[in-house]
């Protein structure tokens, strides 16, 4: 039998009407352990099922019972065990596949798997993200339903206390939920749940990493890693540098950088880059930037849109600044890869 | 009689010397019903006065007498009632007339109405907002004036707390005040109270949106934008576009954003824009660019200041990547019916 | 005898296995007086040496000791006074020397000297920072351990509790530590702790100054001073505005700007400016930018790589928007000094 694709014991926020408004998965879990899964399934006695995607709300006793069959995974068993003292703000969710997104708890697993680094950003199945995910403030008191805000924001003020509102949004701030090793995030709001900040990854101020976007590490991001964006290691992206977030203009590209890159500051992409690419400080290429592609004896090879030169390495982009003309310069070497690369295209 | 301008009952903090550092309206209203500006007057006793602009410290007994004159209209029967609970941290606020500001209590209210969405930026005297407003550090135990700010960390620290200082500025966060419905704003410290986000707005990380300016909705607003400007329904801002704040280059035209704009990534704007226009990701316009104006042939209609194109619809702006060049794609329709736009300038 | 360079009684987190964490100095002093180091040293009971930088953490007697001693210098004895009630958390700092940093009690004083602006930036020795600055989790609940901070994150949820989380950083945000006067900070998380913002200093959303950075004041700063860049009087950054944070393509030249200077929106600067220069909204100009000099006339006095133009004063730096060339517009005069200023280079 296949593994289960996912697995976590979680605590969370409920709004007034039940609903769950967010999860937090201490210890997630990718391709449990099948007696793993088989000992929460009679433990839960029957709240989950093994072929099934399910988000189960245990009684203390279920919870109970799980903990006691998990003696072989001693911070599952010990989370079990501390889920059973809150059972109404625990749950237990298993995805027993990749499939499309079907409740919160669900969404907020799959966000834990990527800030947890169990898995790359667009390696999972997110169909559904955002239907899936409520509108939450996120208060200094917890998560509140967007459309409970007002009434406890009175309510505190009355008690002379202050609510802060940090964001109201359907993605919380990573580092409220987990902080890999070894990476430094100068402003938190800064990194959404299902970040994927890698070994060795500092995020200064201006930097951002979405949800499903990442830096493999290290790498020093003080710009814009968009949705679906990844960077490669030993890449820096400069202050306020920006990544095009969809899909690239002349297709379904999807950007990203390789090892060994530079964006400068306010610089950005549309395409993707291979490794060793810079683009100098300022310039925003398009996909369908107009580029001289110059050799390294400052001879004009082609003309291309920037697009073409999507995914190769060793290509360096400036704004001549004596004629407004923007080139890539490059080798020769280079130029015969980059042509081999898109020769299929 | 004419209705009066606003009113509010609020709930504030003040400086050790008395002073209102701040005051949250959690219902304010435009055009306040006569009769209920007459409960309100009779019930607080003379406090208030119908024709002018107060903001009144009622003792506990006059909010208990407005409260029992508001039978008509019970949420500010509610607050009134509230309030006298809580007399020395309440006030009353009416603005008669729509006067230069005078009081941080009257400022606060006209902000509240912009965030509330009861009124447009620029539709309302805001003279004299910077000298009613004091400096106030925006703490985790809520708003402290700025000059006892250190006093309070230091005995913080020896109680073993944390004070978390958000902020020291004149303005205070929208969303700790008000959120209004439909909104998502990822990062809350970038939207100062006054700022109005329309109905479908979401204000991402890099977005901003100051006082008395704003979003009509629906807009996806990754750019700033500044005091004084709107953005119109359908226009997205990218990541770090710039709108300039203040009057453009060449005189006093107020910089707006009309429907179904695109300001790229990167970009700014120092002319306001009609609909359906597009700044290309990276290109700043200002009032000053020379940019030829390039009709649907590619044919060079004429060269003009960016100023002279200011309020036109279905522009295109890019910087020509062969030759460095600021062009405005557009079609010959435009062209003319911006000509008449400009005819009578 | 020389006095010593720098003198603090803090107030600090430590982790679970006692590192310091972080030290919050109320009233940090540079070159104290030579007799209270006296004091200082007496009352501490040899935990101090006059001529060693030392970080000492006394007993509660040792602290009324050195209250005791210090009936000249006030503010000093009621510090000292107060440390004798949290003794474990109170730490003595004296820096007999400006030398290499050795610990982190040690870094927070000369961070907090930089932010006390008792020291202007790039005047001290801060060799060592990264090495004794531990990374470190700034919470709701004050400052964590990066490596415990999983497990607090855990028991706060279990407890119902939530754990907000600002940032993961070697830096705490200056505000938590010091507000100078005069000073508006408009999002406290852009400026770390050893950043230098000067009386008048405005500080918007998008504006950011690092540690050993800052802001002579007065100042509008809405754009990004980075480490050892220093801005002067009345000069302006605007929004996302970049300085190159490092050393100068050409050499060793630390950016700085000087009074009366604007770097407008999305623009950027890899050369130092003298005094009322500007740079266009969205130009980047690096040290190997080519510029054509042109003077009052509009005549091309001469072709120069920017970095040749460092530190000179009156330019005007725009790119042609009919020809994308970068110019340097100046006059005759500012072209004469600029040359006297690099004759020597």
């Amino acid at each position: 039998m296949q593994n289960a694709f996912a697995l976590g014991i979680g605590i969370g926020t409920r709004a007034g009407d039940g609903r769950w408004l967010e999860v937090f998965y201490a210890s997630p879990l990718l391709h449990p352990d099948g007696a793993l899964v088989r000992a929460l399934v009679e433990g839960s006695d029957g709240a989950i099922a093994v072929g099934a995607n399910t988000a189960a709300e245990l009684t203390a006793e279920q919870w109970r019972n799980v903990a006691s069959r998990l003696t072989g995974w001693p911070e599952q068993a010990r989370l079990a065990g501390q889920a059973a003292t809150i059972a109404g703000r625990a749950v237990l969710t298993l995805l027993a596949t990749d499939r499309p997104l079907a409740s919160a708890p669900e969404t907020y697993l799959k966000l834990h798997l990527l800030s947890h680094r169990l898995l790359l950003p667009n390696t999972m199945n997110l169909e559904g993200i955002f239907a899936t995910l409520p509108n939450v403030a996120w208060t200094s008191d917890g998560a509140v339903a967007a459309d409970e805000l007002a009434a406890k924001q009175l309510e505190a003020r009355l008690a002379g206390r202050t609510l802060t509102v940090h964001g109201v949004d359907k993605f919380p701030r990573m580092a409220d939920y987990v902080v890999p090793s070894g990476v430094r995030i100068a402003d938190a709001s800064r990194l959404r749940l299902g970040a994927y900040a890698g070994n060795g990854t500092t995020v200064m101020h201006e930097g951002f990493i979405n949800f499903n976007a990442g830096a493999i590490g290290p790498n020093m991001i003080e710009g814009r890693i968009s949705q679906g964006v990844i960077v490669g290691a030993h890449s820096d992206l400069g202050g306020s540098a920006s990544t095009m977030g969809t899909l690239s203009g002349g297709g379904n590209i999807v950007i990203s950088l390789g090892e060994k890159c530079l964006v400068g500051a306010n610089a950005g992409t549309g395409i993707p880059l291979g490794d060793r690419c810079t683009i100098e400080a300022g310039l925003y290429i398009t996909a369908g930037t107009v580029v001289e592609v110059v050799d390294e004896d400052g001879v004009v090879v082609r003309t291309v849109k920037a697009r073409e030169l999507a995914g190769g390495s060793d290509l360096k982009f400036i704004r001549n600044s004596r004629t407004g003309r923007v080139e890539c310069r490059t080798n020769r070497q280079a130029i015969e890869l980059n042509d081999a690369l898109h020769a299929n295209n």
